[in-house]
């Protein structure tokens, strides 16, 4: 059952929806992060921030965890990392000849990953390209217990306030800002020293209180072996994981859990159209541990000049992040009210209200998307086409309503023959 | 497990509660609607709003959905309507000359109908009285995610804003207001026309935009064919739907699951007292979708001057409706206030919030009420009576609390012998 | 699934946390109550208040029900109490010899109680020493629909308001400060005279209008029998509670299951280190009624000089009420910022919000604490020791992150051997 704490009894004014970019941009020695976390307007009536992460190759993106849920998914570049748990693992006799460690995973274009609040994560990109991850952290999210303040807590480095500038300032304006420090800062150096059994300079350095390097830091060297799965092993694992029994809650199910899933490949569409494009979706029945987040994702491809039909979502705000192309879209609000009539394109992050119409048309270079929504089973009703809400409804109701004839009715009702996505002209169907 | 997000930090000051009238009134070709719809005082603190329709004979409420959970009960009145799903339809081969649509119900006087949040509906009376519907609205619900405001999304026609007049103007101020739109009246015509492959005309219509019959218009042709279900079956399509599998969530629930469940009939009591009354209740174990909404209802139908014990509620606000009669109600909140204690009527809406004690006393006309509860297995503790508080402890802790004698904590436990429901006079108990 | 609604959209401005001792004291004729009560700094940002019961030897609390749940510890003093359920009893054929009501539970030292909100409570001191017992309101939790006001509704008694007060003036300023009345006293004389069937001087003493006795009154005449179980009737009362079948939700949930935990007994530490002292956890698992509640507890005793492992709450707030001795603690916020970095002590509480990174070292007496925690499963990770964030990482991240030899990273990772409990010294890992 999906929940969500609100913003209190003041109401969201929303008069403009906005497609928007990013509003901070923080450079690190090997990468680049850039936020979206205004609280005002709709994003902060929806309770969501977003983080957009380009790692260059042989970064590494520092240790951290966050105040809430993330979920993030891998866009283009053709690019490899690797992911760590922040949980115990099993059987650690130490042997210091050969490193020991949690589950590392192999990430990859399309990738959808979903991040329990509160577990540290990392990531390393051993690829050629850039990688580039936009996470959208859910601040209206029950597992959030405090504000909806996007609060970050490092695990290493040191790093600067992000301030408000462009973006384009580069990497000269760094240090200027206030200063984020790594938790282990927070406490005593003497004190950590006891506690890890090391000397001061190596306490020292663990609080990372002269690295300059930034969230994203160049590893040359970086050696860890990742076995290669099969799509069949992949499969076995992912059954054994939803099977296992469930002993201590969280702790257990993220040992054994997939955090993993693409929706890049076009065998997993959900709806197929060869006319349009197609709608895949990813949602808890997929990857179970999503139930915990209470989020789930669609990706759209919509070919050239293609509709997405008009739907609501009847339980979910989405957050729509255009990864290819542009298009045109159409918000519309209660009453009746045109809240977003406008160009999105790639890179832009559109906030769509839970209950609010809208309707998407790809551009002359077609549109691709993630929709990002806020139940772990979001669903919508589409206003037109084979399942939508005017067909389930007698030709009696449609014709009263709109005060037109019974054949105007059926015209309305069978006339969009295709699902949710529709061919880019005018299509006659076969019965007219 | 109920949950419900609040009002935020800033307490709510309840002074004194009101039975309140409706604040807002708007008039429609073939009906009325009203509103309750405050967001200070106690309806703000519970979360609650309220709508009253009365749809004239021949009368058809336009198809609409609502940005939160929704129970209506039908209200006197002999009548009869349809009702429509927004749902997918199973095999809906397109043969026009048999309009196909989603199960259409009849509801009559005494029903609750529980509509999950973001679906739209309709109905139509095709009796001669006119039909009341009482809706609440439980915009704190987790359901409902992005603030407190009561948002309507109409699917067809254009109806003016509801001002804050006192209701008793009439039709004659229609127009004067802000409009209200459908949905569709926030896309572009054109593109409208060919998402629905129809011609300009009947995509102006759809957009209802010269509409001036307002939300409730009327239809005198109207056939639907609705199958008239023996009580039998409709016990067996209940079995059928709590046994189902249920692959997809709510999709596949409501298409299976009744929305429908009547608390008018005496057979249905939960406790009869023949010299006081009765009360009824539906809760999720009786209508399993009400565990979807969070809601439940109970019903009381008490004789003159018969008492409903004290009580408080453990788990939930409650919103008293008064069907008919009248009564005297008390109301007591934290630290002993008095915070209610006057008459009700037929009519009125009361808001009980979570763990104030309430009595209710019958007037000489009789005292009829629905109550709607913010839980959806919503439980109540009574402080006098077989199974109340006093009762349950032992006699030493009510004699040194109220600091009394044996006897009288004995008097005290058990001179009162009924259930809830207590006889109009005093009643000497068979003990006694 | 843990869950909880926050003070809106405006955040919490948490620059330093504080070690609290009561903000408020209230006497009455045989007790003492003392009240964490703030709204504002970390307390209101968790949504937590806090209460501590001083009862006298003879003392009884009044029975009373709260607008939340509430969880108790019972504190040093060798000391018995009575409870009874606010439920329905079975079977009370009201024979009058023989005074029927429902369980009455026996607590002791180390004991847990879970209160479900809603139900009401009343204890009795039996023993020769004072009982003390600390209770934490969790006013965030979801099942307190209205806000986050700590409501209290007294079935019995009239007691003054508390004021601010030192805390060390004693009985005689009662009876100035506003007042505080029992439920029946905003109800009619009459009309209570009515529903109990009894004359106007017990309805009278009912409401308690000239009692000036307070919370907690002396009750010198209190035979109430109490069955004594042992353990292996105790373990098989749990095993019942937890196998029955529960058609009816709380209400039948509360009349079977076990309210009660002990974590005062060395057997039941969950980590225990000889050099440095043990943890106990109870959480839902151990004691179901807590998912209901939405909480659970941890008791820490550490040794002189001992420190339990630098670590975060993943999924909860966390309320330390120390119980004995004296200890230095280090809190560290997002951004590496220290909030606290002091002295606690015996009676006092501090307030470590979600996902703050804390770290305590015993002093000279050693250190003895319970913490409270807003999630009835939850969860910490350590950041160092066997089980450590760190070790579960890839040397390459840590020489990488910290910018340090492959040889520092191992000693990062292996120089603590121990758990959760650190002994006092450095210690040499026998690897070293």
């Amino acid at each position: 059952h999906p929940q969500r704490a609100r913003s209190g009894d003041d109401q969201c004014r929303i008069q403009r929806l906005n497609a928007q970019e990013p509003n901070r941009r923080y450079e690190s020695e090997a990468g680049t992060t850039e936020f979206w976390d205004r609280n005002d307007g709709e994003f902060g009536c929806a309770g969501l921030k977003a983080v957009r992460h380009v790692i260059q190759a042989r970064g590494l993106l520092l240790p951290a965890y966050n105040s809430r849920g993330i979920q993030g998914t891998v866009l283009p570049g053709c690019a490899e990392t690797y992911e760590t748990r922040s949980q115990s693992s099993t059987g650690d006799r130490e042997q210091r000849s050969t490193d020991r460690h949690q589950k590392v995973r192999r990430i990859q274009e399309g990738d959808i990953l979903a991040l329990p609040a509160g577990l540290s994560h990392w990531a390393y990109n051993d690829g050629e390209l850039p990688l580039i991850c936009v996470a959208i952290i859910d601040t209206g999210n029950e597992a959030n217990q405090l504000d909806e303040k996007y609060r970050k807590f490092f695990l290493a480095g040191s790093s600067e306030q992000e301030g408000g500038r462009g973006g384009q300032e580069g990497q000269s304006q760094r240090g200027e800002q206030q200063e984020f420090k790594s938790v282990f800062n927070g406490f005593d150096q003497e004190l950590l020293a006891d506690i890890f059994n090391v000397d001061s300079e190596t306490a020292r350095k663990l609080q990372g209180q002269d690295d300059q390097r930034g969230r994203i830091v160049r590893a040359d060297r970086f050696q860890v072996t990742i076995p290669e799965f099969d799509r069949q092993e992949e499969e076995e694992e992912r059954q054994h994981g939803r099977g296992s029994p469930n002993p201590n809650g969280l702790e257990e199910i993220t040992c054994t859990l997939k955090l993993r899933y693409n929706l890049g490949s076009p065998r997993r569409a959900d709806v197929y159209n060869p006319r349009g494009g197609r709608t895949s979706s990813v949602n808890s029945d997929k990857l179970p541990v999503l139930s915990l987040l209470r989020l789930s994702a669609k990706r759209g491809v919509l070919y050239k000049n293609a509709i997405l039909a008009p739907h609501w979502n009847i339980n979910a705000h989405s957050a729509m992040y255009v990864t290819r192309g542009s298009g045109r879209v159409q918000v519309v609000g209660d009453s009746g009210r045109s809240v977003f009539d406008g160009e999105v394109r790639e890179g832009q992050l559109l906030v769509i209200p839970q209950n609010y119409a809208v309707l998407k048309k790809a551009g002359n270079e077609g549109l691709e998307f993630v929709s990002f929504k806020t139940n772990d089973n979001a669903m919508s009703i589409p206003l037109a086409g084979r399942l939508s809400a005017l067909r389930a409804m007698p030709e009696e109701v449609l014709a009263n309503s709109y005060d037109i004839s019974r054949e105007e009715a059926r015209n309305l009702k069978y006339n969009r023959d295709e699902l949710r996505v529709f061919g880019p002209l005018r299509s006659k169907s076969s019965r007219e």
